[in-house]
């Protein structure tokens, strides 16, 4: 049993249920005006806690089991890293962001997931000790809270990764990690197979991908990950959490290196109807614990709810509000309208972008580390590391 | 001087101010989980106030100077013509949502503006005095909670929009009528100027559009009302708050009539930089009352409040945690995102959808009633109204 | 009758016939190697004359009933103009093209049609006297080689337009006039209805618009023409002879400003089932005289001869080679290729560009002058007016 | 030496000369009105000889070094198999096209190859020794007119491939052998390399891929054959004669299967800046025999010549009425025109399609034999070969 008195996280992916996460809380409320896009630090905790409130209400109300701690880039050395004056410290952001976890989690039934992130110390080349004591930090707020589990999330190198899980096994806790890469594997090319298996044996419970890629995308690299887990002999629990970003055009690097990011993927944002195909899908392919990243807005979740209700069971609180398949149009005034509710119709639908001036696919910035181009790719990538490295030990980012 | 005792509605015009209306509620809570598309009803300010609390707050910060009641719909022949089960009174569900907006609007620089809109009795050919009557109910409210300006809006036809007025006037208060129409004019076909007009003698001080269309489109809209008013020797202000979705391919009867509404609208969201733009255009237009309506997200309202900052001499409290074109990403990891924290990076970037098999513009469905088939639609356009009517007797929606 | 003895163009509007045009030589044989763009002068008609006969050959197969002779820029002033050497005097090159139209017309049930355009010297301003002086000289050789009727066609400008069609009239051969103008009207801005007044006015027995834009929009332009000249109180013959190019975001000046024209215009031809639905459109409002313009190859001929051999009574001798709607694909070895042998498959397929870093429309290049941005347009038409003017007058093109 | 006493096929390739390839023969004439879409025999070369012989020379004076006979799918049980009654005897149609390409081949610096595909024969699984006496009576043909070398051309099947290899190299001439396959390779999953090496081993001097897909894809397919050829410690020259259709979205099936084929591919035609861009890389590859398939016009032929003039010393005669890079358009009348005679100019510019309802990419028909559907496609695939061969027996196609 979880700290929270309801059943645990492994209890229910044990028991075969569908566990649905939330939704990406630094993109959302960027959008309502509490996060700053570029550093993405999560001070909105302490400064403007009834916005973060209110978001995680809405998951709860979409069908989310899940209440994230909004600590995504809570560790000490990013928040100082960006160089605004602190109003409040790490310490106070984390455990005002677990409170708030808590007192939403308690209003129904959500667990509290503890959750860290990549660091700068890693990429810019501190020693695993160092890197693990940032870890510890954030750890012991969680511990002194009494989550009810954790989460280690977007790691663009499995090796960080491998470390954050085992700063997170010391407390107990079940524990989840989830790296924030493609098909193609890590930044250092590590395979998605190859990964699962060094994260399973570092003691993760439940492994997956959350971040930089759409749907499609992410299902593709968790069912890699799930064969690498089966080939190896090993048994974990699987989870996904991708963009609600088309991103068919993405390189390694996902949706970062995209000309429109951060602030013009509007065009791309996943329909409703995209979520129930997805959580569809992953269910399909025996994932469990499906969620979501940056993008999702609440409506995003309850669709993800709303199709995996008949396994379920039941319908999230916020279907009050909404009607299977837009049978809410059955009521409209416009008859053409009222021809809309139904799912076929949705289903099938193209939806047009409204810009006759724009391209369907973008070509990624980066150092021609693009899709299809895998040639190009192998000449590049070495160069592209050093500059990388190079860049990172300059800029401390 | 406006109820509460800060600068009145007319005063600000007058002097010349630029006014940022709020956005569009509706959508943004269908969104969140607190309004049922289809219905669109906002009985939301009764059953979950702090959802919509949240809203208003996050508009405020992001620069609006107006609070619109969230009583769109909120008429009795509405509430009850959906047939759900009302646990909340039109008056509880009216007087509950002016008590969010001036507690939101003391915490700030806004005014509250009450809200009616149009009605199923018109639309089912009530009499005049029948749907006066309607309207009076809303108003009482308005009167007893004290709001400081009044706002008819979202009306097709002008004659109920003229009624509307008509009601609205007998309180003395500053009143706005803003139509929901595009160039082509009233679903009578009444022209922009023309309609214009009519508001204006019925005593409207500000007029305008709202909803239905793109910033583009409804900037033309204005500007043909403009030019009425000017050719009828008549002086009036203007507001606009358009969708934030782009529609280049909306027939007569606007976004509800393309395929994409409304649970595809996504890839036609605008962005920021898109709504700097229209600021920039409905200001050099002449228009000082510049807002949304659905689709509208509070960052699009800040990048109205953002572009229009060299105007008013400040910035909204949300920008504190938004730089200035992108340049918060300077910052950024990775040397091509920090790239495009620049002014002409975001300006003429042409934003892909992701979606390749989608196509960018859409036929809208209706009767026939398509951009571009002037001939086809004046052949129609009897029929569809006399179906219509019919329609409407018959379901009474 | 016509000077062939078959019978006459006229002959066979008076009695209701449809009249199939022949297609844009100067872009079908720059793609086969034998005009430049550019200068788009027809040397080929003398130079190489096997290519010239050849392509008549496949409009006459593919249904066309005129063979115009390849004479197009052929005017002394222009064939100077371009600055190449000439092998060949213009005379030289306008007997051979009447030889060439003629030597194949005889093999199939078709016309010669002697052809002039628009001067260099109209548009340095030179008088009326010397640009009339300027169609002489190609009038002499069309009466000394006989041919059926004559076109002036492709004036941007009415005014030059009339005087042409005075100096043809001189020959009593039956004259046809079209302009390559949109719904805007000419580049004075004389309306369609008012253009088409005028050309019938100076004489001419058929009118309409050839070039410049698509199918739809020509449409739209005739019809125009034709209520003009119903209002009028006169009569003519209505002829079309439009792009096979989609140009919806077209200017006033049409598919020149488009950034394509003329090297990328690809992505916009036509199909052939396009071009059976614009056949259809245009014989329903009344047009008879149906063609093409540039862009056309011998099966966009052919696909408005089959969509309109139920009208004619025959199918043309090309369509030996083709099956009705796909039918041919019905022995496809492929089953799911097999299934496209059916009209309501092609009729309703919308095709992909292939081009996913492509957007769907362009900006047009000029000055200004886009679509949709009339008031822009009426800023800055007196300046480009008097730009072009001073332009033309410099480089005397 | 070729039998044409000009430099034969591998001398020029030894000597490192790029050849060009001509273009695809029965689109191009199915547009002109000479070929039937669906059988696509080559009945022209003696029904129709002059068009036959123009298509020719404009692919000489385009650039092109090979005449390919026009006796695609011209094998008796082709001819016979579409059921048409046939005026020409399967022996007469090839002496014809075997005539029409020496004649036009000896007005210029031309070599003459007979030409084989892919026969229903195999197909409908008749023995290897049927098969071979198939391909024997065309080889007669090219014995007796004495071709400079032969190409077997068009194969989805190596094995058959091979068997045509065999057959040819009986001759004594030089033999190139293309298949019609993608990246991953024939209808039986062979690989690209490991059916180069086959074709290497059967005896083919010269390997590659026509047809099926753009070139891009086609170029990944040869690289990978070059890879294969280098691997295996064998030699041989290398071909590409690539779709002039964008197909970015094929299956294994190549442009077949996409819902556009064969009459609405219009969208997806190359400009002559991509086939410059395609020259250029195939160049760089190592490719020396660079031509075009299905969709080529002569001007996409010379653009391949102009872009490698630089390396064959000299343009080609048809370059006679282009400019480079448009630079004909310095002479245009409009100034925003004559600014589009520029090289980055049309590198850079992303064509419109004009078609703005029209998505960019399809997906392809078939029975679910889908690009990025790779397990799927495991699944359907026996299934589908079953059902194929099943089909070929019944209808015999």
């Amino acid at each position: 049993r979880a700290p929270s008195g309801i059943t645990g996280i492994l209890e229910r992916l044990d028991a075969g249920e569908v566990v649905i996460g939330d939704g990406g809380f630094v993109f959302a409320l960027e959008k309502r005006g509490y996060v700053q896009a570029g550093p993405w630090t999560p001070e909105a905790a302490a400064e403007h806690p009834e916005a973060v409130r209110q978001l995680h209400r809405e998951f709860l109300r979409a069908g989310a089991n899940v209440m994230q701690t909004f600590t995504f880039y809570a560790s000490d050395d990013k928040l100082e890293n960006r160089g605004n004056k602190q109003r409040f410290t790490g310490q106070q952001i984390n455990e005002a962001a677990c409170d708030l976890a808590r007192e939403v989690a308690n209003e129904g039934d959500a667990l509290v997931a503890g959750g860290v992130s990549q660091t700068p110390s890693y990429l810019s080349c501190k020693s695993e000790d160092e890197v693990k004591a940032i870890f510890m930090k954030q750890i012991e707020v969680f511990v002194k809270k009494n989550v009810d589990f954790l989460i280690a999330e977007y790691f663009e190198h499995v090796e960080e990764a491998e470390w954050a899980v085992q700063v997170l096994k010391t407390t107990g806790k079940p524990v989840a990690a989830s790296l924030c890469i493609g098909p193609d594997g890590d930044l250092n090319r590590v395979s998605p197979g190859d990964c699962a298996v060094r994260l399973v044996n570092a003691g993760a419970h439940i492994v997956g991908i959350n971040c930089h890629f759409d749907p499609e995308t992410c299902l593709k690299t968790v069912k890699l990950m799930m064969e690498g887990v089966k080939k190896a002999g090993l048994k974990a629990h699987f989870m996904i959490q991708p963009l609600a970003y088309h991103t068919p055009d993405c390189g390694c690097q996902g949706f970062i290196d995209l000309p429109e990011f951060p602030f013009s993927l509007e065009p791309r944002i996943l329909t409703r109807w995209d979520m129930q195909k997805y959580a569809r899908e992953a269910y399909n392919a025996g994932i469990r614990y499906i969620g979501g990243c940056c993008g999702f807005e609440p409506y995003h979740t309850r669709a993800l709810a709303e199709e995996l209700a008949p396994e379920r069971g039941f319908l999230p609180a916020g279907s009050e509000k909404h009607g299977n398949w837009g049978s809410s149009l059955a009521l409209h005034t416009k008859p053409w309208v009222r021809a809309r509710a139904r799912r076929d119709y949705w289903e099938t639908l193209k939806p047009a972008s409204g810009r006759p001036m724009c391209p369907s696919m973008s070509t990624p910035d980066s150092w021609g580390v693009t899709k299809g181009h895998a040639d190009l790719m192998q000449q590049k990538e070495a160069t592209s590391q050093e500059q990388l490295k190079a860049l990172f030990d300059k800029h401390s980012h």
